[in-house]
């Protein structure tokens, strides 16, 4: 399938009150080539492997294939990824007709905070809500998997 | 789990009279770092995408995942994969106790013939066919992740 998401920098913690989830994700790469990074994501009791193909120009699609798999095999697969794995809370947010992805990131990528909204076509409008900040779609040191290499408290 | 394999060149086709069963193999890769390759095939009627980690020092043994995925699924990734996609003809040949797996390579490795066989330990062993030449187990070279940039008929 091919996914359509916008970026953004978050400004306050208000969104923690308003959101439907909370689960922590634990996650590493086997590839982080952008035209084809392989991540192993553990989330709360589930793993999944998910492929993920180039952005278009805007950075906006991207293809991705995922699938689950048992939480045990993530494990043993973790240990073979590369070096920087990513710990990370992820809030889920309601926000109009949306839902917000909002990741607090923690160990190298403490501060930083993100959040990922996925639309059904690329000029869809969206609620923005006031915790929203600067956008950041597309750009390549946000992807996850850069930060395990270059983390936010190196730059 | 981890697998213990021989690799060994191969000196004459007549292997394909011993052969119980015969299928083309189209395979890719996401990603060919040999201490976390990542391989999408198809063989047959099925489609797999396969793990691998980093070999011991002897070549022998690899830390290898692996999970059936539809063939549709794997047709996708082989569009995203690294250039060099491999295309072959895997024979199974039973000689003695054991399975030789011999791949006949076509494209850019026509000409490289080559049989592995999976051992229960590193030390096993097994009986070898008259039509078995060189080993080559552990050399990088051979490795299906590394004909697909540098093929046979370049060499």
């Amino acid at each position: 399938m091919i996914e359509i998401e916008r970026k953004f920098l978050v400004t306050s913690r208000a969104y923690q009150g308003q959101a439907t989830l909370k689960e922590r994700i634990v996650q590493g790469f086997l590839n982080t080539h952008p035209e084809r990074t392989v991540r192993v994501r553990i989330k709360a009791d589930s793993a999944f492997l998910t492929v993920k193909g180039k952005s278009n120009e805007a950075g906006t699609m991207r293809f991705e294939w995922e699938k689950e798999i048992p939480v045990p095999d993530a494990e043993q697969l973790l240990s073979i990824c590369e070096p920087g794995v990513i710990d990370k809370v992820r809030y889920n947010v309601p926000v109009g007709q949306h839902i917000f992805e909002v990741d607090e990131f923690y160990g190298d990528n403490e501060g930083l905070i993100v959040a990922e909204i996925e639309l059904a076509s690329e000029d869809e409008d969206f609620e923005k809500p006031e915790w929203l900040g600067q956008e950041v779609t597309g750009e390549v040191k946000y992807y996850n998997s850069q930060l395990g290499k270059n983390p936010y408290t190196s730059w």
